[in-house]
C-alpha cells in the first residue's frame, strides 16, 4: 500500500455538497479495489481538487474515481511525507 | 484563516531528507506571516511537492515559501474539505 495525491481539474463551482457527494460515491466503491480516500479538497475558483489515498497502485485509484464517475487528471504516488 | 493547497514542481529526485529539510525551513519563519504549514506530500518521479496549509492569504503562503528558498508554482485557497 502506498499513498496518492489525485487532482481533478475544471471543476469550477464545485460545492461543499457535490464534493461531499463525490467523496462519498468513492467510498461506497473503494474496497472493491482496497483503496481508501483519505481527504479531498476543493477550490472551487480554480475549479481543483485535491484527493488523498491510500491504495495498492495509482491504476487502483483511478479504477475506484472512472467508476464513480469523475477521473482523475493527474494521480501521484506520494512516497515521501513531512 | 483558510485553508491552502500549494503545489511545487520540477522537483525530481527531492529525498525523504530534502523534504523535511525544506519543510523545516518553512516551520521556522512561518509564524512571522501567521502561517502553519500542517503536511507536506512528494512525488520524487514526477518531481511534484503538494504542501497543506492554513494562512491569512496565498500571499502570505507564498512569501513564507519564497523567504524559505523555494517558491510554489501554484497556490489554491482550497475552501471545500471532505
Amino acid at each position: 500500500m502506498a499513498k496518492f495525491m489525485d487532482v481533478h481539474r475544471d471543476m469550477q463551482g464545485i460545492t461543499a455538497e457535490k464534493l461531499m457527494e463525490a467523496h462519498q460515491a468513492d467510498l461506497a466503491i473503494e474496497g472493491e479495489e482496497s483503496v481508501h480516500f483519505e481527504h479531498a479538497w476543493a477550490d472551487p475558483e480554480s475549479g481543483t481538487v485535491y484527493c488523498l489515498s491510500e491504495a495498492p497502485s495509482a491504476e487502483a485509484v483511478q479504477r475506484v474515481h472512472e467508476r464513480a464517475g469523475h477521473r482523475a487528471d493527474e494521480v501521484h504516488a506520494v512516497s515521501l511525507e513531512a
